[in-house]
C-alpha cells in the first residue's frame, strides 16, 4: 500500500458502492472498518461486522472511527436528505446542524462540503471512492463493444456544455441530448427519473422519424464543475444502462476518471446485449472535430 | 388602430390562446382571419369561420391568408412537433422541409425561426401574440393579492440565472428553485410535467422540515434569452397555478411583458384561493438587494 493512511473508515450509505469498496480493500489487504448509517446502509454489509450510527450522530461517528484506528474516511453510497425536523443529532451533530441547514439551501454539494470539512478538521484524510477502489473508476474509451459515432460525439459535446453551464448552481450531473435537441436536464430528481421521462419524449420523436429501431441520443454524466470530487461522484450501473435502453438512447457517456461504474463487467455485457455504448470520455473527445 | 398592418392572419394551434387573440381583435374592431391547423386548433374557433389547413401545407397557408387580404400573421397556440415521416407537405412545404428538419435538431426555437422567416419573406408582418392582444401580456407586479417575500425574490433570482445560463442551448423557459435549492429545470418535457415531478420532491423536503403548510419555492418562466420573441412566449393559465399549488410552491414569477397569461382574472382568483403569488417580475427585481 502506497497510501499515506493506515486504516480506512468506510462511512456507508445505501446502494452497493460501500460493498464494492470493502471488497476492493479486502483484495488489496488494506485495513478498513465500516461505519454503517442506520436506515441507509445495506444489510449485506453485516458480514463485515460494521459499527452502526444514526445520520445525526456525527460525534459518535468520529469517536467510533478513531476507536477503530481509522485515520482516513471515504463517504460512499446514497444518502437522501435526512428529515431535519425529526433528526436526533448527538452533541457534535447538533453543533454542526446550523451549518448543514444553511448549506442545504445551496444544494447537496454544499452540504457534503461541510461534512468533508468536519472530518478533515478531526485529522482524517478524506478520500474519494475512486482513490480507494480504482477498479470502479470509469476508464477512458468504450466499456463494451460499441462506441459513439460522429453524431453521438456531437450530442456528448452539447450535453457536456449544458452541464458545464449549470456549474455555478450546485445542480445537475446529467443531461440527455438527442441529435442536438436537449431532451432533459437533471436537477434534484436524479438520473433514473430523468431517463424515465425521456422515454415517452424520445418514443414520439422516433415515431415522427419513422424509424423506431435506430438508437439516437446520449445520456452524459459528469461531476458538477465545482464539486468536491471526493464525494458524490456520478455513478452508473446496470440499471442505468437498462433505463437508457428503454429511452431509446444510443449510449451513455461518463467523464473518464470522473465517474464510477459498479460491476463494469455486467454493465458492458448489458450494454452489448441492448446495443448501447458506455463510453468514458476525455477532454479530447469534447473538442470539436476530435 | 395604430398598427402598420390592415388585416391579421391568426395561424391557430392548440389551446385557448388563438381564441383569446380573436376575441381581442373583435373588441378592438381589428380585422382578422383565422387559419386553423388541422389536428391542433380547437373546435371552438369554428364560430369564427376559419380556413383550415394541414401542418405541412405552407403554400396553402400563404395563399389562403393572402386571398383573405391578410398582411400580418401571428403564430399562436400549441403545436407539438409533427410526425415528419407521415407529414403530407404541399410543394412549398416540401421545399421548406430540409430547412425545418435541420433546424429541428437545434430545438423548437430554431424551427419556429424558419417559419417566421418564411412568412416574412412573403411580405407578411410577423407579430407576437403580445402585440395584438396586449391584455394577455403579464403585467409588472403581483396579479393577485399576494406578492413574493425576500426569500421568494432570492429564489426568483437563482431561477432566472439558471434559465439564462441555458440560453445558448435553445432550451428551458422554466426552472423551480426552493430556498436556494434548484429542484427542477425544464427541457423538452414542458412546464406541466416539470411541476408534476416537483410535487413529491418538495413534499419530502416539507416533511423533513416538519412544516407542511408553509409554501416555499418559485416557478420562474421567461423567454429563452436568445429566442425569437414573436413566437412561443411562455404562457401560464389557471392550470399552471393549480399545479404549482399542488407542488407546494409559494408562487409563480413570469417576466413582465415577456410572457402571456390566459384569463388573468381567473388566474388571480385561483392564486388567491390557493395562497400563491403570481408575479410579473422586471429586471429591477432580479437585482440583488432590490
Amino acid at each position: 500500500m502506497a497510501e499515506p493512511w493506515k486504516k480506512l473508515g468506510i462511512i456507508a450509505g445505501g446502494g452497493s458502492l460501500p460493498l464494492k469498496i470493502a471488497e476492493s480493500c479486502q483484495q488489496q489487504d488494506a485495513p478498513f472498518h465500516i461505519l454503517a448509517l442506520s436506515g441507509y446502509a445495506d444489510d449485506i454489509l453485516k458480514s463485515f461486522k460494521p459499527s452502526w450510527c444514526g445520520i445525526g450522530e456525527v460525534g459518535k461517528a468520529i469517536r467510533v472511527l478513531k476507536d477503530h484506528g481509522c485515520d482516513a474516511v471515504v463517504l460512499a453510497g446514497n444518502v437522501t436528505r435526512p428529515n431535519f425536523a425529526t433528526l436526533r443529532p448527538d452533541w457534535r451533530g447538533a453543533k454542526l446542524l446550523p451549518k448543514i441547514l444553511s448549506a442545504a439551501t445551496q444544494g447537496d454539494g454544499a452540504m457534503l462540503d461541510v461534512l468533508v470539512a468536519t472530518f478533515a478538521s478531526e485529522g482524517f484524510y478524506v478520500v474519494g471512492a475512486d482513490d480507494v477502489a480504482t477498479a470502479l473508476t470509469v476508464p477512458a474509451g468504450a466499456l463494451g463493444m460499441l462506441g459513439p459515432d460522429t453524431c453521438d460525439l456531437s450530442d456528448m459535446r452539447k450535453a457536456a456544455a449544458v452541464v458545464a453551464a449549470l456549474g455555478p448552481f450546485d445542480v445537475g450531473q446529467g443531461a440527455v441530448v438527442r441529435q442536438g435537441f436537449v431532451i432533459a436536464i437533471e436537477a434534484a430528481e436524479g438520473t433514473d427519473l430523468m431517463l424515465g421521462r425521456c422515454a415517452p419524449l424520445i418514443a414520439r420523436l422516433q415515431g415522427e422519424e419513422g424509424n423506431r429501431s435506430e438508437r439516437r441520443g446520449v445520456l452524459l454524466k459528469c461531476p458538477k464543475p465545482e464539486q468536491e470530487r471526493r464525494v458524490d461522484l456520478p455513478t452508473i450501473g446496470v440499471r442505468t444502462v437498462e433505463l437508457a435502453a428503454e429511452a431509446g438512447l444510443a449510449g451513455i457517456a461518463v467523464e473518464a476518471s470522473g465517474g464510477l461504474v459498479l460491476d463494469s463487467g455486467a454493465v458492458a455485457r448489458c450494454a452489448d446485449a441492448r446495443g448501447l455504448f458506455v463510453y468514458g470520455y476525455t477532454s479530447h473527445d469534447l473538442r470539436e472535430g476530435a
